[in-house]
């Protein structure tokens, strides 16, 4: 089975250290939320529903050393201002982090008188409930994608979207996971290995071979040939944002592989909660596309590759157009397309 | 300008050991065929041209060394051997390597009392004939490609085809040097890194820098979103082999640049010698592709990116069918397609 990235412990957290995968599965010990906070900044954690759920925790964690209730949620206010500034960007953080807050604030606006360790009773079941939301929400995506492919055997997919990222058993991983469960043996996975940042090869590689599904791991590059030639029957992706009208970004490299699939009548499917879903976006076009550091182009794991005093662009993902995606699977059910009008009723039909 | 990966001294050979480019810029001293039968296997020069006549330069300082004439074929004949031995796979190595030995022999055949320094100085303006007809054949594809972007300024490039890979300038690089020629300053280019073995990062960056044409290196999974929002207005290739319709096999990842450049409306060129065309070939789907060791994408220059006892597919190259090709590129011409009928007469039309 795929495995957590963390562990709650009641008076601490346990997180797999990620940036040490796949040489070393070490866990680090969290005890505050400082702790955690740098855990977070360095990535030690990483995918948006993964922090969101490790800020939870960490709060938890706080929530249950000594005081009043009043001590502990000023500790909590101060515990939150340090978390959410570990990854300024990271919506589900702030959002994680506010949850907690609110139901701590509210508490004590109801009962003035309240425990202190009613409070840390009361925070740690909000933190849980984070947590479990998340799992089932995989869960159910696991389901719906995973009916979408009744005899399918052969997939490929992008980045790391499993366990390690979300908390929960992820999103289009997650799919992979439940087919395999459900056919042990059934199944086999191509998985790009994503460069510049390598989740592909680091992390997805290392999820794929702890659940024990046949895998293979490609470059980016023969992504194209493996689909055209390669009998891929399904390519499964994640998604940071869906616009309205379905138009998806994601990790880079996943427009090219939109294309292949188009080009080789392949069902191209983006499986991620309806929270990815934005409907203030009309469509793609109003995405912008963040650029990050050239050196994660120009070096891998800090090992220079190009030469010096070159100019290079990493833009961190690409949008795909929402004619080239088949189906949207979220927790609530299948959006099949084009074209999409999402935010209206789910389609269950199944079949991609 | 441009770099040739060789010069040739008469009595030595000097060789640029690619394997250290782009951290170190240094020259191999070669003095006969074993030793450049070493540096064509460990990939010191390397493309398909370039060991052809590196290969060529070897037998010349093997014909100058002392002895009658029959007394040097023979060492010829032993060092054809040795040479050929190095890639038996390589098509122009094998075919240089006979081209000498065939001169040689000949000229043995016609005169027995031959002088072995007449041998030597036919054998060594054979080597250079060689040589100076790979430069006038890329003088003459970067000319005709050229010709077909009288006013387009931004170019994408995968892999490295250029002097370093041919001993004369090139075949797409050529052509965009070229370009750069004719008007300074008046072109950039995007360069694949070209993973797994990063000709791309490592040589291209190296021969653009050197040439001070403005580029940027991308990760090959930007590449869609490159020419799909980066205002790409050509993508050029090389190739290894070309079916006689036109399909096009070349380095793993040109596939997904032609489906891109075919989404995106963008002209895709492939530029190769008339070598390159197989005649005996009819189509793509007869081309075998040759799958290269797993560890080249589990590793880079080696160290270690995946997680241990997994399976990885390195597919070398890909397929990419001459419909979504829309010009080939020879020493005699263009080719203007599809559909391509090659071998035919070359169409000489301007514009793709």
């Amino acid at each position: 089975m795929s495995r957590d990235p963390f562990s709650f412990e009641g008076d601490r957290v346990l997180l797999l250290d990620q940036t040490l995968l796949p040489d070393r599965e070490e866990t680090i010990e969290v005890r505050d939320a400082l702790q955690m906070a740098d855990a977070i900044a360095r990535l030690a954690v990483r995918g948006a529903p993964a922090i969101g759920i490790a800020a939870a925790l960490a709060l938890a964690v706080e929530a249950a050393r000594d005081g009043s209730a009043a001590t502990r949620l000023g500790r909590l206010e101060d515990a939150g201002k340090i978390l959410v500034a570990s990854r300024p960007t990271a919506v589900n953080l702030t959002w994680a982090v506010e949850r907690i807050l609110g139901a701590a604030r509210r508490a004590l606006a109801r009962d003035p008188d309240l425990d202190g360790e009613r409070l840390a009773a009361l925070v740690r079941e909000e933190a849980l409930a984070i947590w479990e939301e998340d799992r089932a929400a995989s869960r159910a995506m696991a389901a719906h994608g995973a009916d979408l492919f009744p005899a399918a055997s052969r997939f490929l997919t992008h980045c790391n979207t499993g366990a390690l990222a979300t908390g929960g058993g992820g999103t289009a991983l997650a799919v992979l996971l439940e087919l395999h469960r459900r056919r042990p043996g059934g199944i086999e996975v191509w998985a790009t290995e994503t460069r510049p940042l390598l989740q592909g090869a680091r992390l997805t590689a290392w999820e794929l071979r702890e659940a024990g599904v046949p895998f293979r791991l490609i470059a980016d590059s023969a992504a194209a040939h493996t689909i055209l030639r390669g009998g891929i029957e399904g390519v499964l992706v994640g998604a940071d944002r869906i616009a309205r009208n379905g138009d998806a970004a994601n990790k880079i490299g996943t427009l090219g592989l939109a294309l292949a699939a188009q080009a080789a009548g392949v069902p191209f499917v983006v499986v991620a909660p309806t929270s990815t879903i934005d409907p203030a976006i009309p469509d793609g076009a109003s995405i912008a596309v963040e650029a990050r550091a050239a050196e994660e182009v120009t070096a891998i794991r800090g090992m220079r590759l190009a030469p010096t005093g070159i100019r290079a662009e990493n833009p961190a993902f690409d949008v795909t157009p929402s004619r080239w995606i088949g189906a949207i699977v979220t927790e609530r059910g299948v959006f099949r397309g084009p074209p999409y009008e999402l935010g209206g009723p789910v389609d269950t039909k199944p079949g991609p």
